[in-house]
């Protein structure tokens, strides 16, 4: 078995439990727009990479959330299941992995915020490519008029979720239950409990 | 039949879609923390007053989010309906009903900012202590040691959010369907379709 952190393996049990669940694919993005107000919306959960501790999650070019994390890439995504009644709260920030043009683009409009939203490395934009071709067709049709699956729609962004601290909540069984965990300066996870 | 704005007529149509799936009581509240990034946890609806477009919300006065509300209370809550694929996004601002012996303890570290996010108005705390008293036996022992059904628990706080704009989105049947409404300075709800 592959090595997990503490807070991985509650997380994929909880996964496991809820995979015949389509709703429980969905969580809540909190973003912060320009006038400093929070945000929050309803998105797919489009995987997880335990090495890394990335989430991944799909977006339109042409939303708010993508104005607002251009700004400001700190974000809290919340997730409940509930089955086990369990809560997991995912802060860190996004790296938004959308089409070049689009990004050339947008530079010139502002080159050193747009710095921290986006990449554009040809292993950020492979993992894009996969993403797409992973959709279904009328997912990719969503994104714009003529799609290509070998080519991402220039519309369609993968978000990347650096997740550095997860706050957990356990519901039931009694009693409750909540630990933070956080990732310190030497990229270990440190769990502590907190009052739920 | 009572008036409803439109759309109040949509959301109690989605409330009566799914009364009987407790998880369905469940919505997000994001806010935002002192170094302006965005937080969001699920909370339990505990009510809707059409007249004054509130929503109610029970929290704990130990709880992060009271912080965060007493500096920066515009919010916003995200309510996903599983059965029916649609979500309202409701924004405003909170207004928090707590503890006199609480309100009067704080406005000493910050009067100013703390009259935006409480009250202790008679009728604010008369419907406060119905809250309470509305509530399980397990859930006020969860606010202290001691509770008395006739007096709310110190830590008892109960949050109105004044709702000012909301955004409904609906992903069943197809085509998808987004409507965004606001009050608008005569106190009117306004309607615009937006881009899904």
């Amino acid at each position: 078995m592959e090595h997990h952190s503490l807070w991985q393996t509650i997380f994929y049990r909880s996964l496991a439990a809820h995979e015949k669940i389509p709703a429980s694919r969905y969580l809540q993005l909190a973003t912060v727009d320009n006038h400093g107000h929070p945000h929050c919306r309803t998105l797919v959960f489009r995987g997880f990479n335990q090495d890394k501790n990335q989430m991944y999650l799909h977006t339109d070019n042409r939303s708010e959330k993508m104005s607002q994390l251009e700004r400001h890439n700190s974000v809290e995504a919340c997730w409940y299941f509930s089955e086990t009644r369990e809560q997991f709260r995912f802060s860190g920030h996004v790296e938004s992995i959308s089409d070049k043009k689009s990004i050339s683009h947008k530079k010139s409009i502002s080159q050193s915020e747009q710095s921290k939203t986006t990449s554009c490395s040809p292993e950020a934009q492979r993992l894009r490519l996969t993403h797409w071709q992973n959709l279904s067709d009328a997912l990719r049709e969503s994104y714009g008029q003529n799609y290509d699956i070998a080519k991402p729609d220039e519309n369609f962004v993968l978000l990347i979720l650096h997740i550095t601290r997860v706050d957990y909540l356990r519901l039931a069984p009694l009693p409750h239950l909540r630990v933070i965990y956080h990732l310190d300066a030497s990229e270990n996870w440190q769990a502590k409990s907190a009052l739920p």
